[in-house]
């Protein structure tokens, strides 16, 4: 079985669910990674590459690395082109910490290579309960909201509780003892005590703008058939 | 401090949030749960009750009893008048086994409580694939599928490949030796690999109802304000 | 070896570390406590007994019973006198929500057998973030303040952030799902965002109120000898 | 004790339960393994070598590294002759991702090495359902078939329901969070919903292939005395 | 909804994958097992019960009972009529302690349900391994062998060394401290040091007689066009 | 989003709380970390920053570095002026071994960039009970003690004993097996059977130190008001 | 197969490895029980029958139950004859706390029951150090000793630096919370910062006695050929 | 507190608890430990050095390292001079594979320091029994025996349920997925189904050593005073 015949690009798969395709490259080696490309190169197709590091992105063949906007901090890489963004953004993506802005561009990358614009907030944790309420007005004017948050994860029941609009939860794996790998931070948001906030895999910037591009999708049937 | 002090109702809750007061009653003594009931009396307010189960209805307030709709495979609990049911049903409501079908059910009872219909699929796991593709047509045409599933909960990623909809998984206890509690169930929707799927906690039929409405009400304005 | 070898009552721990002792009654059989109390009585000596459950009081010889002032809710019994309570409480007990209540109590019935005051705060938890926020100003008035939450146990970090004072966080067994046992609210107040929280064992209302003594008494040094 | 001493190979074992001798890389130093190396040859013997990398590789000596056929990707070597390979392929080999193909050829490899052809399948994960039913075919027809997934593991379940073949599930460490390790992926595997599926450790290509050696080795005994 | 229609009998499964229907009686209410015993009689279908213990059992319609050869040590029920047990034994069932012998005992009924026969062993455990020693011979002559195995589990493993065949083994939950539950014994098997060893979920004699099934399916095709 | 709004800096922590601002550095690249101190700089004020070992120290832009106070034993550094340091040591500091001695380092620096003294007291662990008898007298004199072990974290339930002050237990990820990563020592801690001890994260020496000064906080206000 | 069929008693196992045959109670049936005690009966044998609680002690065959030297604190039952304890007691048992004394009776029992004597040490847990210190001497007499302790099973240490004998621990269940189940203690004493403590499972005395038994053994033939 | 203070070297060890002291060097920076043999030194003491891997080696001072006997196997280092070894081996040390050899050698070193001989036996694993079978009456011979095993660790239920003498397993880190880490060996070890084997932490040839010499030391004693 050659390279080639370890994949099985899925371009079907925006008309089935609405998602483009894309790639997780962490698991990938660099030879897997580059025939992908060659093979969406020769259907005319873009690609979203995730969890694409430095190095990996560097052990790539040069004439792909040349197609790709890779951005370091989020570990992604966009091949090809991208739909333009349109529209406002009706995404927010709250970043709890600092140290989750990764987590949180890694959902903004996937949403506005799907055309989708989305406006960050940073280091508004609860621990400093002001730094959230100056901004929540804003926040609230976003009908979905990404909260990105690692250690005890609070500021998405907090969040939970002040927004009428659709949540989804991001724990990440920022943090040490029982905070390592984010766990605490997953299970403190699948405890929350506010209702109806959902959560993706820890560190799942990219899953968490799919759920809400899944979520806009919805949202556009129901405005043509209400 | 008397019990009465023990609690604080929050009626604020739907204009804050859109989703009306609720009480879990797991953690409650029935004498707290009657000064609770007491005090939604007295302002004229409904309730929902979750985990309300036969032994704990049964050892309510007889005068409370009696104004409760309780419903034991789901130990659900409405207190008071429900807002009528309106509209299409937007929402499809999946138990992957027989054995889901109890949180399948809390989180029907939880919209219709809310005024919102669903349609509920049971028995549709994979392990018999044709009995999820004969119904996957109908599923489809709801913008928000709720999946309940245990085990080794395979059918949220079956689902989330083929439908383009909002997603909420929610895992169930229901199984034995690595199943058990639903810990096994949790983490596979979470590493699911089909892409954004949102998740809420092992058994939380009422999350997955509220993050639904959350969805309805986010799309509610975004087809005002398109 | 006889039942009252199996015991050694430290009425030296006054005096050494400036707490009563006490009694864990959960892993002792009725003979071993009755063989216990006697000993107390013995030397008029007085005892709290904590995780008495009603089951295991009414197991405990008549004449023991009486001389107790049991409560259900709290699990606690106080044999024999008790210290007056004096001076105005310097230790606030926050309870999450109305579940969180019994945990709290053991608190409160733990400081007040030792003479010293303390006033409850509950259902303040931050999902609807006004129920705290107009209380906040009393919490802050006392320099000592214990919060007990279970579920995802966001409240210690929120009060974290608002109140100068000495925070005890005591994580709670409420909740389900991933919540069950009070290990992920436990792992929330460790990895707390807000800094200088100190955490007890789940559920250990006993614990936080010794906590809250060893402080006091600490400050009573440092005011004597600043 | 010299390293010569260090280790009794087991030169018995195809008689005693039809399997080759093998050797676990991993937790041996290159010193041991060359002895081990050096031993075989003695007897004229070859070897099959798992979980050997390639800086393991590196530095065994080079007269040894020579008469070894090195895997990088399965992280394989074989050492010395070995069996021809005869008959048509009865075992499948399915791997949900592309990032599971080390895990395949690694059972791959094994099966080559005792003499037994394999079919591979790569990428048919149940995210994009079309690309496992537009081969299920082709897999139906090997009366054993291996299944390497990693993530949410939902592919065995879903193959289970499709064939009547004899089925090993090898759990992968593929993915992050809660995939991690692959703990999830194993413990979906176990609490399939599809009956008569087995399992084997994490990664364990090796052993999938073991098992099925000895599940071809069962119905050659029934052949002969049905 | 009706409770008839809360499940989906798969009566094309024989023919699918070769495995008789049965029913997981764990998860469902009395009043939903009776809707499906009456959808199995209308249909003139057997089925296989598991997890039916004696309290289950006794809850069901009194019409139903009658109908069901019940087992309270492997709570397995037997509903409607059974295929005739036919030809040798192949598949030896091994138990390593006394307290093993109800999951291999849910094995062997599964087999013979299904037409198969059985050979058991009790109590062969490892520590005395006499006892395993003087039944070998008899074991070895079964193509198949399940091992069912708590505590350290360390049977499978010498087993695995003794005997050529299929070994599929199914971990049981007896024992306490760091045993209970069966996790211990879980990964003891998947970490054998014997290669080729398979394993279901702990406690699952259903699941481990059902991989035997596919097992001897895989065979009798394999006899048919070797 | 620049750089610059990825963070937001408290500074009226202290008036609020009673603790400086710090940096959490381990989570941060050195393009935040930089662009924080720029921000202190401009305002004048000083920063700890904690977990920056020597490689993420020396990636700052060396201008900062000059300005910074760097431990590499403790990974803190002291940005700025610091508080001149007042009165008699209130805060013990004991270190179980001395491999415990880092984690005790960032709590003495975290305590003394805050104007407070303390005492360390190394290597007095319980194996060698004589190391702590000999010097638990000077331990007494401070009202606060703060004790770090790692492996089985026997030292502060031994001076919970023996000491009346309050007592905050940091268990530290020393050991190996069953102690690493520091688990066993949380749990121990936590499960002390001595009364009222209370507990930070692991290896959280930052944390016990900013307890200590709530505590001595709580204290003068105490002694203000009696 | 028959009840008969499903046990093998193993009488050859004392002079094998120097310890009588037992039955371990709690995971067999009264039916299984009585056709073991019969078998024994038969044979004139005698029995150590270890976790046979009240109830399962109640349910066996009166002819049996008369018998049985039953106690409920330890669980445990003798059946028929015993050897007669001979000789000064060389076994030193310890229990942390009161809760910790029907895993010592365990230990003790087993001992008698095979001839040998052995101390009981109660309640000497290390939160009031001068309960063990008093004793400390008498203990260090016994060249053997068993400590039992649950919650943070710190004793183990303290007695392992103050003794030069045979230490064999045994974690306890006794506590709640992160203690519950007795992970916490299993994993301190595990991980005990004092040399060569050798660790049981769990609530395991009968396991702490069979070690001593092993060790006196092995001394007697040290004694004999030095 | 200059590093000097960082240590108490305990030398009344020997004399209290009959072992040497030892430095678990992985804990510690080279300071720490060159400035502990200084300390050594400056007495005219012995030390052995626990976890002195290669890279810690070589950091510490040249005029050290030549007064080191270093064992990278075992990762042991012997400063100054040891006892010599007298009498015949006494303790058998078994490796149930090659890969536990390195824990092995660091009982047997640990012992040598001391001055007492071992026996080692290597790659006699369950898998093969014959290995094992044909040296168990050497085994035998040896009153004490160390196990070490990793994986599924069955080797020490064997050797227990044959061999009379007093048996101390450590489980090992040897193994993959499960495996990992060694907690699955443990808790086969802690569960084994033969009685009286004792256990150390993962890993720990070191804690394996010195409690065969309390043993060896209980067995002076006894032989002394019987």
């Amino acid at each position: 079985m050659s390279v080639a015949e370890e994949f099985t690009l899925d371009f079907g798969r925006p008309e089935r669910i609405g998602l483009e395709e894309a790639v997780y490259a962490a698991g990938k080696s660099p030879a897997q990674i580059d025939a992908i490309l060659e093979a969406a190169k020769a259907r005319g197709a873009s690609l979203l590459l995730t969890r694409l590091d430095a190095d990996r992105f560097a052990a790539l063949d040069p004439r792909h690395r040349d197609r790709i906007d890779h951005c370091a901090v989020s570990r992604t890489g966009i091949f090809g082109n991208r739909r333009p963004v349109t529209g406002p953004p009706r995404v927010a993506i709250v970043a709890a910490g600092t140290s989750d802005v990764p987590v949180a561009r890694e959902a903004e990358r996937t949403l506005t290579y799907q055309g989708r614009a989305a406006t960050l907030f940073a280091d508004v944790g609860v621990a400093g309960l002001w730094r959230l309420t100056r901004r929540i007005e804003e926040i609230r004017a976003h009908p979905v909201v990404i909260v990105a948050a690692g250690m005890d994860a609070a500021l998405p029941s907090v969040v939970g509780g002040l927004v009428a609009g659709a949540i989804v939860a991001v724990p990440t794996s920022v943090g040490y003892g029982v905070a390592e790998g984010g766990r605490a931070a997953l299970d403190a948001v699948l405890a929350s005590c506010a209702p109806g906030i959902t959560v993706v895999n820890i560190d799942n910037g990219y899953g968490a703008a799919c759920a809400a591009l899944r979520l806009l999708h919805a949202a556009q049937r129901l405005a043509e058939a209400p």
